[in-house]
């Protein structure tokens, strides 16, 4: 029943590849794929993990999140450029038993998996273009999103200036509260819970980054993916500032009384160190700070801070004093 | 001792990339890279897996050459379009002794194996753009390629007909025979072994696959990334079409009478079934047959056989007689 590799790429084209557009000259089959790029436009080029037991677990995240959020999350990185998506390059390491249709442990896996995936390329507007695929006893995702972006309008992480105003978009630490519950034992069919919604099918901000490129608003930004305390830092030190942000503003997940006696759900912590959220983190010079809204096709636009000369992190606690934001986002290399 | 994400990236950043060029617009260290594509040309996209224990063995392998090589195979399939190479990113996951630079297990492997990535990149002209970075018990490496070819001249796997010439570069089952050697307790430091060091340090054919292109010569062409009796009939069945090859006619291997009786190693099974060649397999139309070069740059061409409107791929024996040819090349879901 296991299929050679060439009748597993045949089953990811059908499942995934488009019948041929205007702009993707040669999609999946050949050595390597062609894209005729758009004139006036830059590339984005970006890379992604998705690894069993590191990004998600065999066990509590269902097929279909995995291959929706490995598409997803690198989406975001487009997203963070102010970029739209074009194409995709999906790897692909996996257990033969997984590509089983029907019948026996893990069959039903892949099928579940391309549909999630799926639904993702189509609903961001990313096509398949190639990949690789073999055979591991674990399964490894590796994606790559091909995106563009008028020449000169990606926004960066190295544009912030000294009084510029800081934005958050959504709520942070929604995704590692969802991950927690998870962990917990919550099912991941509670499709109306908030909180594992957004870990399990994270929606990369790629029209709200579009639209602060498309105006000039934002002078830097940078998405949300290791959480606001290890982000944060990244983008000042790569635009030589450092930033004072409001504990008071930050947008946190809410967390019912109940739950946070019980399971002890920290709300602030969740907010400055959860990861996974896949929000945008942007900065605006003070006179244009007042063109952005409260909110963009239903998702919150926070001021949480501003951009200062002195090149240190800090909070404003909800007593006016001040202390350091340490890095405690995520990082495999602390864990 | 063991590095944070951040420093682990400013490490490979150092080893790897450029001060920056007048092609990449922005390169490692934001969320994403920009790439201000050449008018007049499209994009080449492709990515490869090379994962410790399915592509390389860590107690045989060199770090320097799964440097080399994990690079080198990717640009495989740019020359097999015709391309050549832009740009790279590098999806890296190892275990934190591994990053370690002295004392202890497994110390020095990262810079051994970015001094052979290194080395690979500036060789065949093809930078660090970005990529992504996570702990792993094992090494796991996927290697995305962004090459480039004047628009409309990229070589297809497609453009076969029946009565064109069938031809490869080099010596088909080199490779594999180094593997061999390397399996049987030969020292990869042996350098002037010529399988050893093609199986360890593949050189991509892009002079080759930009020559043909340029001069409209191949109508098609394929890499031989895992065998010619797979990757044969994987262009036949591109291009609707079949082939006929004379077995007397493969470059195979130069192996010593005294090597075939004592290791029995068969000239003709590694030339047809040995995977890692990273030649090129080309078709040529009969009338410009003549035009192609016994070497090009000192890489032998070889005809070996024609493509034929009936869709059976078959060899001719040295009696005369045929029979088909079965993919018995390396595929990791048949193994």
């Amino acid at each position: 029943m296991k299929a050679g590799e060439d009748k597993l790429v045949q089953r990811i084209v059908k499942a995934l590849a488009p019948k041929g557009g205007p702009l993707l000259a040669l999609g999946v089959g050949d050595d390597a794929a062609l894209l005729t790029p758009r004139p006036g436009y830059d590339t984005i080029l970006t890379c992604d993990w998705f690894l069993e037991g590191t990004h998600f677990l065999p066990g509590k995240h269902p097929a279909d999140s995995v291959g929706w959020k490995c598409l997803a999350r690198a989406l975001s990185d487009i997203a963070a450029m102010g970029g739209q998506p074009r194409c995709f390059l999906l790897s692909l390491a996996l257990p033969g038993k997984l590509t089983l249709k029907k019948k026996g442990r893990g069959s039903g896996w892949l099928n579940e998996f391309l549909g999630g995936l799926g639904r993702a390329a189509r609903r961001f507007g990313c096509v398949l273009a190639g990949g690789d695929t073999t055979k591991r006893r674990e399964v490894l995702i590796n994606v790559a999103v091909v995106g563009e972006v008028l020449a000169g309008r990606a926004l960066q992480r190295s544009g912030a200036k000294a009084g510029d105003r800081i934005f958050v978009s959504g709520r942070l630490g929604e995704a590692e509260l969802g991950l927690q519950k998870l962990r917990q034992g919550a099912r991941a069919s509670l499709r109306n819970d908030r909180a594992l919604r957004k870990h399990l099918y994270p929606k990369p901000r790629l029209a709200l980054g579009q639209w602060l490129a498309d105006r000039k608003l934002a002078s830097s930004m940078i998405d949300l993916s290791d959480g606001l305390s290890s982000d944060l830092p990244r983008l000042c030190a790569a635009s030589g500032v450092g930033a004072r942000i409001e504990v008071a503003q930050i947008p946190s997940p809410k967390v019912s009384l109940t739950a946070t006696a019980s399971k002890r759900f920290d709300a602030l912590g969740l907010a400055l160190n959860g990861g996974d959220d896949y929000e945008l983190l942007f900065t605006v010079s003070a006179n244009k700070a007042p063109r952005i809204p409260r909110s963009l096709q239903g998702i919150a636009l926070t001021e949480i801070g501003e951009v200062t000369r002195e090149r240190r992190v800090v909070m404003v606690q909800q007593d006016g004093s001040t202390k350091p934001l340490l890095p405690r986002g995520w990082d495999p290399f602390r864990k």
